[in-house]
């Protein structure tokens, strides 16, 4: 059998048994999966959820648990914090661009205070308790914080500043313990399941089953090795996440993050996105990726960060993914933190997890000795200190704005810590939906029968990105494809 | 009708009578088309081309006619140039990614000479006398030019610098004439012709037809409005340009280039991309694009190019659509040229077409006030340009290492021209093929009876870009589709 009958539909007359029925079938048991499966089984669908792991989780399971939602939610009030739609909009309309679209992030943000007490009915944890410091977590277990640098430049010149990085609590969450993306997950799945929704694990999808018509009626899979027909008698839900750990595809689609996958899972090989494309279905921002730069955001705030020619590019203490995003992307994938003695020793005493803190790779008594051990160009490095140094003793940063509270001048010693080849991410793109989470064609018409959620389809962002995007695109657009696909 | 029906495969089966046959049918008679109908028709095979406007032509008609190729033809030597497939090769791999595939690198390298000797066998002229001026393309009829910044760096430092741009002569071109791609396309349509092929003309391709085991054996078609069912008894080539002109796709794909396409056709609606991902095809490289810098070459390499930071980020000598590519990319579609008064008066007496000359959109005595009146943060041009006039007066640009002809302390009156919004370019992604230009399915295996070549395929350039590239791999791999379509 060559491989592109592996992905082939398979006509539904072609199946003599069903080995299993549900009303939908739902690929995938991370959060669209778990999302869908609640919807639909509250909806009165029979489910039935395939997952190719032991057990439901998903890259989910073991994220930070961030969920981006705003609008003036009951956790950010609590916190004190005013929020709007349109404030929300706003932002992410500046944030997830360019290229983003517009219709699905108002659709998104109107929905957005709802779902975060859909989150809550469905008994996911929230500490009403902000987390103010630079990280990409929060140290403890609380509920709220910045996660796509609304209060930094550019960004809070555009919109009102407010925190949407919600995080599910964990009691007593000590460092480097697992992630609050289980108390997501755990809560969702036991909805689901005390709604009705079944799951049948250790089973990989292979194929769609198509009627004569085109509307799509199953799945073919193999079950502990057994090739297994599963009928779908409302719909299917394609919910198997990213193609980040897909070689090919990377090379095809999205080549600059190749041989670097970071927060993801290697179960995230594309496949959902392969079997509706051999249907015709159509792709968008495949080349979009989420980018993490491995850092302390302690760090990150405390020193300056320059490219391969000592410029300085971003603001310090932005989101840490755009810092990411822009290295990779922008920069070659080549920058370097400058900080002074001092900035490290307070990076070293602050409140972060610490996890990604980074011992300086040279150290010099002066900013040109330094410059001359890194190779880059004589004098360039020591025109942006300078110019950084005379700002910042008057408390501004002319060029990128970072806030007063870490503007210092570098001192002595200094060091550099090199950041190049420093970052991994997954990928954005995948299969275009509708907001009812219809899969489309290519001539722009939704499949019938086919409907799709999370990093297997093309979400929130377009370029940009916030923690959170992911769990909330793909917890909402989830919810959505499981009430679609149990109207039939 | 729906939309989806009007791409959806055709079954054979359905076709009551062909109104036209060939064995070998090829969608479009730009530069793709025409060099797989000369192949397909030598090969001794019946070659029909379906054009969809009254003519030949395509955007290669259009274009200014470099064709990228080297390793040592025969133009490379009679002007004095050493080039080996090897050292083209190490240029390609650097300039074309990242993420270009070294693969078709190779490939198209090993038969760059044969292939300009094939098209000199086809009657395309060619002047044996090199242009050495900065500029988009040669003031007279010379047939060599550097096109994708060979001699400038970082490629100079990469591999020995060669010029590869072939252009066509036309006798007697003057400024602002039709270009020297119409002297590619004429004979190459004039070889076709006489080879046998026919072509029919204001034929819109609408829809692959397939056997029902996957075989495609012809195309469905509007002909003046009317229905046509155009059987291909060996293979069907798609050839039918990229989709700059398609903005649903523009969107999707590679939305940074929405709303600014250039050098490209409004044909160019990626309806041989949409047919053949109906049938499951795969896509590569979508995001890629080729992108122009609105400003001649002359002013370019006699100022420094500056970001909204003040900074510069490019050799300024470089191939002008490097240049372009990291303006839209890398900075937010935002550059300033820095140039002063007997800069531009040099330039404006150069050898250039002139035909992108601008004027200074801001003129101050000095650049501490050019900086304010652009609005710049304090400080940063000055320090730029204080770098650049310290070094440049050494001969040297440590920063950027422009060529020491082109380094000239900038001094009073100094002018900046706005060059924010000023890019446009065409979609370089599309169908994933094999190096013999069969289109590939997502399951990695050819669909049988399916070629394509031209900007309808993924060609060489993942995310760099050189003139030439285009008609350069949309001939070299049109002979390639004709050739093995012809084989059945």
């Amino acid at each position: 059998m060559n491989r592109q009958q592996d992905l082939a539909p398979v006509p539904a007359a072609s199946i003599g048994a069903w080995d299993h029925e549900a009303d939908v079938v739902i690929a995938g048991y991370g959060v669209a999966g778990a999302a869908a499966a609640v919807e639909a089984a509250r909806a009165g669908a029979d489910v039935l959820v395939l997952e190719r792991t032991g057990s439901w989780g998903g890259a989910a399971a073991m994220a930070g648990g961030f969920i981006y939602l705003g609008g003036g939610t009951a956790i950010q009030t609590a916190c004190g914090f005013t929020d709007s739609v349109d404030n929300m909009a706003t932002f992410l309309n500046a944030a997830m661009g360019p290229g983003a679209d517009e219709n699905r992030i108002a659709d998104y943000c109107a929905g957005s205070v709802e779902h975060f007490d859909w989150l809550v009915d469905c008994d996911v944890p929230f500490k009403a308790e902000f987390f103010g410091e630079p990280g990409w977590e929060p140290m403890g277990d609380q509920g709220l914080m910045y996660s796509g640098g609304e209060n930094s430049f550019p960004f809070n010149s555009i919109a009102t500043p407010a925190p949407r990085g919600h995080i599910p609590q964990m009691s007593g969450k000590k460092q480097g313990e697992a992630s609050a993306g289980y108390m997501l997950m755990k809560p969702l799945v036991d909805t689901a399941t005390a709604a009705g929704a079944r799951a049948l694990y250790d089973v990989r999808v292979q194929r769609l089953i198509v009627e004569s018509d085109g509307r799509v009626t199953g799945i073919q899979a193999r079950h502990f090795g057994t090739e297994t027909n599963i009928r779908a008698r409302r719909g299917v839900v394609l919910a198997t996440g990213s193609f980040a750990y897909n070689d090919a595809m990377v090379a095809q689609y999205a080549p600059r993050i190749a041989g670097r996958p970071a927060a993801s899972i290697e179960q995230h090989d594309g496949q959902a996105i392969r079997m509706a494309q051999a249907l015709g279905a159509d792709l968008a921002h495949m080349d979009a990726t989420e980018v993490a730069i491995f850092i302390d955001p302690q760090q990150l705030v405390r020193g300056i960060l320059v490219n391969s020619r000592g410029q300085r590019f971003v603001a310090e203490d932005t989101y840490p993914g755009r810092v990411g995003q822009l290295t990779l992307y922008h920069q070659d994938n080549t920058a370097f933190l400058i900080i002074d003695g001092d900035a490290q020793e307070d990076a070293m005493a602050s409140l972060s997890p610490q996890l990604m803190m980074r011992p300086p790779t040279w150290v010099c008594e002066s900013i040109a000795d330094l410059e001359q051990e890194m190779s880059l160009a004589p004098g360039c490095l020591q025109a942006t200190v300078a110019a950084y140094n005379e700002a910042a003793a008057r408390g501004e940063d002319p060029l990128l704005h970072k806030k007063p509270q870490w503007l210092k001048p570098i001192g002595s010693p200094v060091g550099a810590i090199d950041l190049r080849e420093s970052t991994g991410g997954f990928t954005l793109g995948g299969l275009q939906t509708t907001l009812d989470s219809e899969v489309l064609h290519v001539s722009g018409e939704p499949i019938p029968g086919l409907y799709g959620a999370g990093r297997s389809t093309a979400g929130l962002a377009a370029w940009g990105y916030a923690s959170g995007i992911s769990l909330g695109d793909g917890s909402f657009y989830g919810r959505r494809a499981g009430r679609r696909a149990a109207k039939g």
